[in-house]
């Protein structure tokens, strides 16, 4: 039935303009337009070979759906292959640096060029001066050179201060000896690193003149760019098998030693601080608070990606949820389409919600990035600390429900979702380390938290709150307010929402500094009450999603219907979001149990809305199935006889007797094991 | 440092007796020791064999570290190895059926035995006539036969009744025609029908005489037992790759399809129904009631065997937590210790009270079972209702807690727990598949609210409510009581926590009894309500959890200390559960804000009094370094220079220079891309 599309039905019931939509996701007509040029670029892509045979033969060379089956060599070699064909594809087509983006994110495997972009060229670009800027990007922008960025260490990871690496200047030679003192300073996780890179910036503790200056960045060049070999004196290699089947199998994580490693003292990223020819340390007079503008800028791009993640993998359970059926088949009917069952709904509709929500606090962040770089360039630092608590704080929340989301799509699908062809595993093997690198989800929001204290702790101090904490300048009102939410629809008010959320998420920011006012020594208290920060935390960045979302259908949105779905979605999670942490708001008297009853028919009522949009609501996304790489979540539900197709590839259907029957079955069920050389 | 306990200061810390607690973990003193003695063969039992230099090594046939860098084939190659070695083994030294079972446990690896003995060889138990158990259980016995259970097709998983495999009588031969109608009827997932059982119990649609009398089990041969080739008319195979690296890849579960495949009529499972000779469907006088009693003991090994895996991962991530250190180092010493962080501790230590609250409900299930056994002996099916809700619910409840819990313990491991020989991500993904089979944990869920609404609505009409459902009967009292905690302490108060408990499972179900109440019909209340039903039953089971723990507590339990630390552990879970669900403790007025607080407070001081016994706490599990399958988790917690060694291990550093260098690097790096042949 190739060509039938299983889903049209599902297609015909929607009640929105599903193109409009897909450029309010996109953020613009130009961004869907790109993205939608690549994505069919990367599905398609077809390479001419002569094969042993002599006959050219078209072969896709983005090809993913046998990554499961590659060992692990083979897959790494398949990975090394796509990044050169894509960089090839790059230059041949002459992209731009957003389309050469988009290709690299549609070609969807963890590789070393990520963090050569991502992490190496920015970390340059951050913190190195004019003068290497030029010199080390004009060699990077070309990939002359392939850079990692080798920061964690085998026993340090969240505390960066701890590193144990030095890099100790000789004034004799000119040159920093960059060394590993013990094992657990060895570089461990740095992506690229392992099998691919020729340079990395290296973290380590600067010493001059027998002084610890603390951790600074270094260019040191791995590995010979004649014959790959590693560089004298460093030791360097792949850690080994990572979570799921293909995932980050892909990427070469790798280990770094270094014995006494000699560079030359400009390979030094001397941007904000340098060390002088006589090994003086000397600070620029560029401000530190330049850098927090990367970690703004990373983080939003994470925030950016948690939003990806999640929609597709709700794209695949919506899909598949509309094809299955079980039970409630009545006079020998078709069953129950299993995405009209509440339980569902319950647990899918607001992940639906969460996608659309992360995507465009996503956007909002964007924005806020670009503020605070402005604001920088000026010297203007004032709302940094805010900027930076709410980005940290944001990464946390989406990475964490991210991670969950995917998972739940995965049981959502039922038997079928553990089956690797399904797509969820190995998204949520990719996926689930965002939870961990770029700071510690608990720890980020314990930085949230310290934030919210002193904010609380300046109320009244004449210093007014500000950006997504100004609400607390609202304190006596929203420590004494009732919510006035009397039926269902009151639910539907902004106003009211915000006001709820507000209120609970002052109210345990007040508590918690009450509570710490107990202790004696506030440090002790602090580390004491840590589970309750990290509540009070994340109640006040669920705020932030939740007022942006609201701010966001504030916009001017055309389409027919569209900003009605969107409304829909919004008010989805805001009330999941007041469902699942009722503790909070009851506890805090934010609102009454009889409001939080309310809430819950208002949400049920919100899903049947939803339910008919459903499948046009992630189609929205504009996956194509090449990126999906689901045989549950196809565009066209075709998903049973696709499942045998896929089945039949397995190694293990290549003979029907299978390799091992002679040695390990036959003497089994012939009861001659006794004699059987095993 | 091999031989050096790096974990010793934390074993010395220890208040209690660690040989007693190991008993009361296991069960009894004789549990312990078939258990510990099994554990070290299957960690040590070595062979003896000729290699190619024609030498006698010594070669560990049950080592599963290399299981990550097996492709499929491999993989699987090796678990048949495994399976053939264990059975030569059982019957080398005459193991009893405790024994050999426990030997299976500790192999450690999916395979086709765990149907064979836990699911073929039961259904024959269940469902066969004494006769067809002589027949075929002496076969099966010795593994003359190999077994599997196929029940679940492609498009059919929870709805049994919607299979679709018919099993058609033809009294022309006095046989039955088994026949897959459709693509979705295809058997599709049981395990060892891939490409090792010979025979399998095939659940169709029983067809006499025109009529469909639902779906009956079938002894059916698939595959020749002298060259294993599948018989005539069957197509077998396997499915393809599952969720993760290694994990249940090395089982071949598998589809199956029927064209018309004849079997014996006395090959239909008869012990509850038959087929006359004539064609004729004749209930037995068996009560249709005992087939819940081998769901009841199905469901209770489940049990057993989250606290199993659950206490893995705890065990993980206790040890690593306090070989870890990070942050708040002061004057050059040592950082301190995650596990002293009360983050760590608020998120590790309710799963490690989860894994010992899930080991005593399973104890008790399993007397339940016996006594479920006992009743139906008896032929008394009074308490059978009750005693399958429970076990429903219980099956949901700690299997959804243990899978969320190993990917927590996974995540408390930091960075490096995403490293496939942390072993977390292998238990993930072989723990995980129990949330969907034997009952998909919504829908049983489901099960247990429809059970309790019907309770409810029976109270006051005479009939008393029984077993779990007991508390119940003083409805009227805990509808309207208030609790009377008034102190932190008062949280270990029994009666409080438990009043607490019933008041809050109790208010619930009699808010859905309400609810549904206001639906004209029943049903669609019902499917309208399903996400509150399903909170009300998981409201209940925790509550049977709780008292369950509290009732273990009342026997009596030697050994010093040893009381002590459980009473801590069972008030952890209790106060845990209660914060985590605080909603539906302040909604239904259960509690008040104050006292959940104090609850926290309590819960804080908890934490710091088990802090000191944590590892001894998880030695109580007394895993063997084999069996935990973990360099974070290992006995010494020497765990950084054996992440080293596991790295080397890796196929990618075979060779410095990794295979694709020079057909995709090189020409990278030399701007030779567009001339090179990729």
């Amino acid at each position: 039935m190739e060509g039938v599309d299983h889903l049209a039905d599902e297609r015909n019931k929607a009640e929105f303009d599903v193109d409009e939509m897909k450029i309010v996701w996109a953020g613009s007509r130009h961004a869907f337009e790109v993205s939608d040029r690549i994505a069919r670029l990367v599905a398609s892509d077809p390479v001419n070979f002569l094969n042993s045979l002599l006959v050219f033969v078209l072969h896709l060379v983005f090809e993913k759906s046998d990554r499961a089956r590659l060992g692990r060599k083979e897959l790494f070699k398949n990975t090394l292959k796509k990044c050169a064909h894509a960089w090839k594809r790059i230059i041949e087509l002459r992209l731009t640096e957003e389309e050469a983006g988009r290709l690299r994110f549609f070609v969807d495997q963890p590789a070393f060029v990520d963090l050569h972009w991502g992490m190496f060229v920015p970390a340059i670009k951050g913190q190195g001066t004019e003068e290497q800027q030029k010199k080390w990007l004009s060699l990077a922008s070309k990939m002359q050179i392939i850079g990692c960025y080798a920061q964690t260490e085998l026993g340090h990871g969240s505390n960066v201060q701890g590193l144990e690496t030095t890099a100790t200047f000789d004034p004799k030679t000119d040159e920093f000896v960059v060394h590993s003192p013990t094992q657990t300073s060895s570089k461990w996780w740095p992506g690229g690193l392992g099998k691919v890179s020729t340079h990395a910036v290296v973290y380590a503790r600067l010493i001059t003149d027998g002084k610890d200056y603390g951790v600074h960045g270094f260019i040191v060049q791995l590995r010979s760019l004649e014959d790959h070999s590693p560089l004298p004196n460093i030791i360097v290699g792949d850690i080994g098998t990572k979570m799921g089947n293909g995932a980050y199998n892909s990427m070469d994580n790798g280990f770094l030693m270094f014995d006494q490693v000699r560079i030359p003292r400009d390979q030094m990223l001397m941007r904000v601080a340098k060390v002088t020819r006589e090994g003086k340390y000397v600070p620029s007079d560029v401000p530190k608070q330049l850098m927090y503008g990367t970690m703004v800028f990373v983080r939003q791009t994470i925030v950016a990606d948690a939003s990806n993640a999640l929609s597709r993998a709700v794209c695949i359970a919506t899909r598949y949820s509309a094809v299955r059926r079980q039970f409630g088949a009545r006079n020998g009917g078709s069953e129950t389409q299993v995405i009209d069952y509440k339980t569902q709904q319950n647990r899918l509709f607001p992940l639906l919600a969460s996608a659309y929500a992360f995507r465009f606090v996503g956007e909002w962040l964007k924005w806020l990035y670009t503020d605070v770089t402005e604001r920088l360039q000026a010297s203007d630092f004032a709302t940094l600390p805010e900027a930076h608590a709410c980005t940290a704080g944001l990464k946390s929340l989406t990475t964490t429900a991210t991670a969950d989301g995917i998972e739940e799509c995965r049981k959502l699908c039922g038997g079928h979702g553990y089956l690797w062809c399904s797509g969820l595993p190995e998204l949520f093997a990719v996926y689930v380390p965002a939870c961990t690198y770029e700071g510690d989800n608990v720890v980020l929001q314990l930085q949230v938290a310290r934030f919210l204290m002193k904010t609380v702790a300046q109320l009244g101090s004449g210093k007014a709150p500000v950006g997504t904490t100004a609400y607390m300048a609202r304190a006596e009102h929203l420590l004494q307010c009732r919510s006035g939410v009397q039926k269902a629809e009151d639910w539907l008010n902004p106003a009211a929402v915000l006001e709820a959320f507000e209120a609970r998420a002052l109210r345990m920011a007040v508590t918690c500094v009450k509570n710490l006012s107990k202790f004696e020594n506030q440090e002790q208290g602090f580390s004491e009450l840590l589970a309750e920060l990290v509540e009070a935390a994340i109640a006040h960045c669920q705020l932030i999603v939740v007022s942006k979302f609201i701010a966001k259908l504030e916009q001017d949105i055309g389409g027919k219907g569209v900003k009605k779905q969107l409304n829909n979605l919004c008010y989805i999670y805001a009330l999941y979001i007041l469902h699942k942490h009722l503790g909070d708001f009851l506890s805090t008297n934010s609102i009454t149990p009889k409001q939080a009853s309310l809430a819950n028919d208002q949400l049920r009522s919100l899903y049947s809305q939803v339910r008919p949009n459903a499948v046009a609501l992630v189609d929205a996304f504009n996956y194509t199935d090449h990126y999906l790489g689901s045989v549950l979540g196809r565009y066209d539900g075709n998903v049973y006889p696709k499942l045998f197709e896929e089945a039949w590839k397995d190694p293990l259907n290549d003979s029907v007797v299978p390799d091992g029957y002679h040695e390990y079955i036959r003497p089994l069920i012939k009861q001659q094991l006794r004699t059987a050389r095993l």
